[in-house]
């Protein structure tokens, strides 16, 4: 049987602990290709590089794996595998991350490394974002691989339902062991910003924007709530931004 | 009684015409601030600046209006103005816009416009994202201007469904008349990109990202029939991005 085609993309960039990890624990799964970020892309969401030109180049540092460096955000990397490098080729898989940080709740909106996965699903190919919540870059991945190879297999087994990308997450190593895998809501939480006022060498402002993510959700069947109690959470996540309920309510109180 | 407080950004940049448009038809609506990115963000999505620096500063550029000029995205813009530069105080309104470019159907994802609009709708805040589907610098947003008055005065009496941003697309000037405003879903489209590769004065390559909207849904209930029909399109987006379905269909059929 033909081996699957994998790409392996992440927004932490292609010299990050989580993509190595990623690598290691797929390569015996499916032919693997790895086209990722030159530099660290979190927090770029669903961005694609339009007003400035792109830069792709192979890299060596995989052994045995045709790699791609690549100047653009995430997205730009799952697009310029699919319609340039692999010239129209079919994948069979795409996998992002993993990620070094939590990419639950609202924050999928934010992250790179779910910005890969959706645009994958858009176009047509099942994808899977998995992001470790723990913001070390030398962080602890060892409890999460078997879970992340399971997923993977299955997937790659079942497929995934149309339209649709898988946002993984996975708890920081604890003592405690992980308890299995819930699939799961997105939570209904959202960021609180803070930004830290600094002054230059040169006597000039800037900031650094960091924030608290606010969790007034009290349900049991989100992904905060998963990771909370020690569960990978998986979100199915889709791209139809329609507000279904929204066109009710418009049409009957509207008045255009 | 009290002006509302409306919000404005976009993702062309503070020296746009669209916005000096956009501020000129509602600055008799409320009062105005505006915090808009100090270059263009176009295909920026709901990206936001935190491996980076944000520098914000005052701009003069607009006549008796209070405006600032933020080094990161429109994300940033909205998040700086509520959190910092309005220290919390209530805004009643944000818009983002008028964008130089249609934001239709599967572009709502990469709209920096749109990622402004929906971060407003993310923290509370009714939000409005509009486009003229016509990319030139010097466009003509006169046939427009009317539908923008209308739609802000409605949202500003009657408010918006909890959790909605509403992505307005105006056709490209015409001969023809604006036939009205349509409640639209999101056309189920996608680009499909082409690299176009040139050579540096250097020697060295680099890419344009340039792609065409492949649209194959056939109803006439989205977003693309009503623009190629000469309305003006009006979509209600969410930010759950939840496949409810697919979660049904994964806890049948899925062993984990």
């Amino acid at each position: 049987m033909k081996k699957p085609l994998i790409l392996i993309t992440n927004d932490d960039g292609i010299t990050s602990k989580g993509i190595f990890e990623l690598v290691s624990t797929v390569k015996d799964l499916g032919e693997i290709i790895l086209v990722a970020p030159d530099s660290p892309q979190s927090g770029k969401g669903h961005a694609i590089t339009v007003s400035e030109t792109l830069r792709v180049k192979k890299n060596q540092i995989f052994k045995d794996i045709e790699a791609y460096e690549c100047s653009g955000t995430p997205a730009d990397c799952v697009k310029l595998a699919k319609h340039h490098i692999l010239k129209g080729r079919r994948v069979d898989l795409v996998l992002s991350g993993i990620n070094h940080g939590s990419n639950t709740s609202i924050s999928v909106l934010y992250s790179g490394t779910m910005g890969a996965a959706i645009e994958a699903a858009i176009e047509g190919t099942p994808a899977i974002g998995f992001s470790l919540c723990d913001y070390n870059p030398k962080c602890n991945f060892s409890h999460g691989i078997p879970f992340i190879k399971k997923i993977v297999k299955e997937v790659l087994n079942k497929g995934l339902p149309k339209n649709t990308a898988l946002n993984v997450n996975i708890p920081a190593i604890s003592d405690e062991q992980i308890k299995g895998i819930k699939i799961c809501r997105q939570t209904q939480a959202r960021w609180k910003e803070d930004f830290d006022l600094r002054v230059d060498p040169y006597g000039r402002d800037y900031y650094w924007m960091v924030g608290n993510l606010i969790n007034d959700d009290k349900g049991q069947d989100h992904d905060e709530w998963a990771i909370k109690n020690n569960y990978i959470s998986m979100v199915p996540c889709h791209f139809d931004l329609t507000s279904y309920e929204a066109i009710n309510h418009m049409n009957e109180d509207w008045n255009f």
